[in-house]
């Protein structure tokens, strides 16, 4: 049985690659997408990518996804820090969710180092790059079952 | 002469019965819109229903609503705690708002204790699960004279 | 069977219709109780009326009401933000307890905000005025079966 | 026409002279009151004064004043710090009120340097032993215009 | 010659034994003040217990103890975290005074870590359910000196 | 060379003119609209002017802004003070954006002094009602060198 | 033998009775001083007035103080919540300091409520308008024991 | 009838040009001085530029300034952050003052970002270097209706 | 059978009898462990006694009493309020851990009223100097029911 | 070439398997060091596992580490929220560090949510249960050039 | 060439040796220089004594300083915990500057704790009474090269 | 008679001179002993140097010292800010302690401001750089009366 995933990002990472590299790198959004494809290809999972900047959006890609997710990657951007809604459809949805994000948010300005997802969450992945998100579908097939610790 | 009143529901509250139901009962959202309904159809009362998962839209719905509605019963969800732009809106419109939660806020999460909204609202009812929307459309209807207290 | 019903008010509600009218109204707590005792005469409900200025025979009240009431409609006025006493008696009693308040505490100041008792409380109404009143004991009555949805 | 003021005392007062007096001296309450009653003799004044360890109570005589006072002399004692139903009571009461402590409540603890109930006072006097009981006298007496600025 | 005790207890605790057992145990207050006096009678020791739910009264009965008592076992309950007012008290009595707890309240709600009585009285037992009114009276006797270390 | 830039405005500011004149004054977006085109018909500069209730959209207009714009005028509205993915897309643009304010938000309730998106705007300006968007533009002018000071 | 007091006023209250006279009243500075002066006269008591909008001088007439003052009234104006460097010299100078407020401090904006000089003065007396000079002149005779309870 | 404007620099200004060009650019205060002269010849308004790094001095200016000026441009420095002897100043005086900064006070140090004046001024514009003289200038021209919205 | 304890003593306790004697006593920590040694020796006790300067130590100790001990009496010293790791290890070892405090730790410092590891210990006991030690071992003998409350 | 990397555990995860296994399962430490070596073993990595209760032993690991790793993997178990002196170390030795955590830190009691480490660490990965181990190896060889993103 | 030296003292600091002794010792301010100038009469150092009240002074001594001095030996005083604008004012003269406190400022009431101007200092030396300004001497020597760590 | 000196160093010190020289300098942890010894070569002292990353051992040590040293040059890294064990160590051992800093702790990050064992210091240096020692040696043999101020 094909393992599907949703790969999720918001706001402003549309424009990884250009959007100050110095903290996210010169990777394109594209670019992850891609690499996250080909590194699912030996799978037998199915992976979808979706990107809004807009919170009401990221929330019904969320309600929609749980008719067809077996879970979800998600980089939440800015949304991480505030955004209680978010939250809700994560708990509302019942699917595992990773939280990846690109820089670690731990090591930047105050305001980024809470969460207000993290606790309706899986698990965290921060400041490793567009690798965080390889990293992430990683974790989320050993979660799954699909990967097992004898890979 | 009708009396018109906007049953507003924010984020999530569309997953209403299948959504965690220990904390938010079983009852879907059409569910409590057609007892709603039914509730009001022995006054002179039209109620029209809408939702949205997307802080503008409630924002673009309640603007609307101030050219036709005389009173609102609005449950904004998680958006109740960060959303100084839906409390604005709510001061801009000049109609009296019943702010409606289904569970206690205030025996939840430290988190969903604040409503950012309430001071600009008539009056909070909370915890008494989808016959709150009930209570509160009869607080309306005493707020407005269309009920008075000899019924 | 005759459901019995407890209200009951705390400090300075005894001075209601005289004390700071824009706040509270003009309306005494006599006329409210009769008011109340009125709504109730169409259903097999006994509603028995309690004051107290004093935190200690509050407690003592909420104590002789679980061996005879159903439920109980309670504002406890100042005390609502300061009396963890309270709040224990509520949780001792086992009865299902609803919050009342006149004014809407969430738009007065700050420390009016935060209810200690309303955690273990059944739910929280405020802003309505004496009316209120009535909607707390529509809440009760739906809460305890007495008042279906289908009045 | 005789001016008639309360002189209300709060929990502990009743031990003064005996409590801690490197704190609160060694006269004690009654000392305080006959020499008050002393001090308002030359004016068509009348001065009763009361005691209760009791918030309810001190609350009940309160509402009471506002029968047949002009103005209350109120030390609080700790309640001063934590009853807000106190600080109702005297708004809702409507008389003027001048609080008094005997020690500096603002040389001592933290948590005796906020009062919940100054805001709704006409003044406070702090520090100075029983005999800010007689300046609150003087400080009344001139508020109520019985004692001019040429005496 | 005989040592005396005060044995007293604070608000809900008359309705202990009944009141959520979880947390407090299946023995009443009777039963408790009971194996107190079996405890204490190979001692010279009277042991008088009291119990009120009014702050005000707790407050009387601490003035009363030290006329006739050598110290006090306190149970303040809610009280505990509110109360400057029996804290004061207690620094005014000048008498012995040990503050004990049925539950742990340091593993408790938050607002239950605070005792504001705590700084003024000789020591905290707390967590031991009933037995440790027994540990309270052991060490009130070891600190009059009614119980030596070589028991 | 034509200098372009954007004129962007957040929630409820649609409603300007009708919304709490007392406040925000009775200028219509439209009549501040036309004020800004006639004011910088002197100059070679286009001005086109936006709006959203949506923060997504805002988002989305700031990250098309970057492909034709020199800079942005900007009142966030209540947003202002929440939004880190709006401050994030100001960053990531790259381009220069004065923050503008209508009233005072510095003389108005705490939660609106503090903006979240003013450390990576070039400046703010606040209380001069709408003529604080003719001030915007020639700071904008200024910074950019289309206005000297030798105007 | 003579008492001589100083009477030292801060910042911007040479403006009284033309600064924001719902709040401060219409009573100039002199008028007060005046008023102290003929209040004083039935005593052998000197009195010096002095004012000053600067922290320093302030500091440097209460130096000069101590070599010639038997007590100061004192109402620092704005300073009181702010100046540490005049609560040393309250402290260096070793006088008796009575702080006098015009307003009732504690009833204005949550900045005013903490005076920084408090903890060093003998008391404070704030809210009963340029009467409360006249009840601090009274307060620090009574303290040196020039005016006895027997007035 | 012309126009009289005060411009007041606080403390640390006079270095402008030398200090930290990095955050306050090279321009002196003598440069500014002299662009704002030129910036209003083309009006009836006559400037006067004041400085101090007094805090006292300030307010005594301020308090001159009543007497003579229409409106007051006010960089108060650090002042800003720490003094309500100024803000009480500026409510006193009764003219409309502008708040003026360099540099964008929101854009660094946390305890530059609040600044105690502003409450009570007409308004603030900070982050636009020396040029944010000029722009208060207009805005106080306009405010004046100096400069109509025609220009 | 024999029950074992473990009585374990933190942090600079190993000067007990030397260090500030007005806070801590006179008696050296191996009069503690005599007076304990003695206390059980009617009973079928084994106690061992540990102490250690170092938090690994303490962990260490903690981890090999889960093979042997049956309870805990624990005095973390200063580690009481720092240490999560040693809270972790209360968890971990699932032992019963009686905390002990020879100071009443709550009416010193601030920073020694908040215990980290109370929360996971069965209860606290401060104030009564070394024979606190005596009080926790027989409550602890009253948890594993050693000894009755018939004793 | 040979990639080094030390597998640095803290505080009680030696219990690991034994401790709390429904929050840290049943694996132990040994079961993960296997594991990870066999991860390991397609690359030419070497892996050496330590473990330490002690905080200062952890930091002299660390210092060693700097002489032979090119990485660590650090699970600094409840130093991660008290420990200064290890982030410090992590500093000091300039090497690539990434913490681990097999909870979700973030969803557990509000002090697990703050690392003091992680501002000084490459990224965290939290939540995975011992897969994350796995996980922070391939993170740590993504980022050393070892495992390549066409793995 | 001559080492050209400021020593600066803030408010209060010219009552020393008669303003709390307990606290500020018994030495005279001129004491001090006295012995500043002897220890430095060995070395090609000019050393210059300057002491204001006025925090506005205080600047100004430092804005000269910057013409002539090397470096400045500097006791804030009071202004240590409130003065931003004596930190712009070091930060602004680009010279090193030493603060210097005779009491430990650190072992002191808690708004003692914090120095606003310690950021911009070369460092900090508190505790040592008079002393201090010779340590503080060396230290600035030392830092200029005067003083080698050969002496 | 010989002075004895204990020279203290805690966490991560013994990498000196390789760690972040950017922040503590290129001298070595054996540099500093050594100019230290060299420094107090003149004067009859004994200095002994102790380091250790383990914070029980610097707790052992400190016990050992108060029976050989007459005074402590103690820099606790980064235990400086976390350490209430070594706090009560130095109140235990009863020896003159002098708290040395390389780096200014009050110009970096906010964690770092606080010391937690400053309050039972005799002083603090920070900010000087390895010289610092030798500032903190002269400044206790000043204090044991070694060194006068007539050197």
């Amino acid at each position: 049985m094909t393992t599907k995933l949703l790969l999720l990002n918001g706001p402003n990472l549309n424009l990884l690659g250009t959007r100050e590299p110095a903290i996210y790198g010169s990777t394109t959004l594209d670019d992850i997408i891609n690499a996250c494809q080909k590194h699912v290809q030996n799978y037998k999972v199915e992976l979808r990518a979706s990107h809004s900047n807009h919170e009401g959006e990221l929330i019904d890609i969320l309600h929609v996804a749980r008719r067809w997710a077996d879970g979800v990657i998600f980089n939440p951007g800015a949304y991480t820090h505030t955004s209680i809604a978010l939250r809700d459809a994560i708990s509302a949805i019942g699917l595992p969710v990773i939280e990846v994000h690109l820089s670690n948010i731990h090591a930047r300005e105050e305001f980024r180092h809470k969460s207000v997802i993290a606790a309706v969450c899986l698990g965290q992945i921060s400041g490793f790059g567009w690798q965080g998100y390889i990293l992430a579908i990683d974790a989320m097939l050993r979660h799954l079952g699909v990967l097992s610790d004898l890979d």
